[in-house]
């Protein structure tokens, strides 16, 4: 559910969907729902989301916004 | 209030605090409490974060995660 002026999605790039959807499986038991081959979203783990794939990979180093993840 | 398994928590850099704090009390409506001149948290603004003084700068042309704000 979208609320108005709050943060609403966060994209990530993968290099591997699969490898990045086996992960966040197996360590944090979410679910995801294929958009074709290039594109996963997940649901309420936080926020919503999804994975794109790319080449690129987030890094603080390059000032990518830092993402804590609660376990 | 942390969810295990979630994403619980986003730090974004930003130039100038000020600045930063300015336009998303200005458009969205947030508060912030400092913790000294380098660092700013928002609670419960989809997600909890904070905003941290640097010189970088998200950009998914870096591989950053892309942040969606509803508004």
């Amino acid at each position: 559910m979208s609320e108005h002026e709050k943060i609403d999605y966060v994209e990530f790039p993968a290099k591997d969907l699969e490898v990045a959807k086996s992960f966040f499986s197996s360590v944090f038991g979410w679910t995801f729902e294929d958009y074709g081959p290039d594109y996963a979203a997940f649901s309420n783990e936080g926020v919503d989301g999804g994975f794109y794939k790319s080449d690129l990979t987030a890094s603080t180093a390059n000032g990518g916004a830092l993402i804590i993840f609660y376990s």
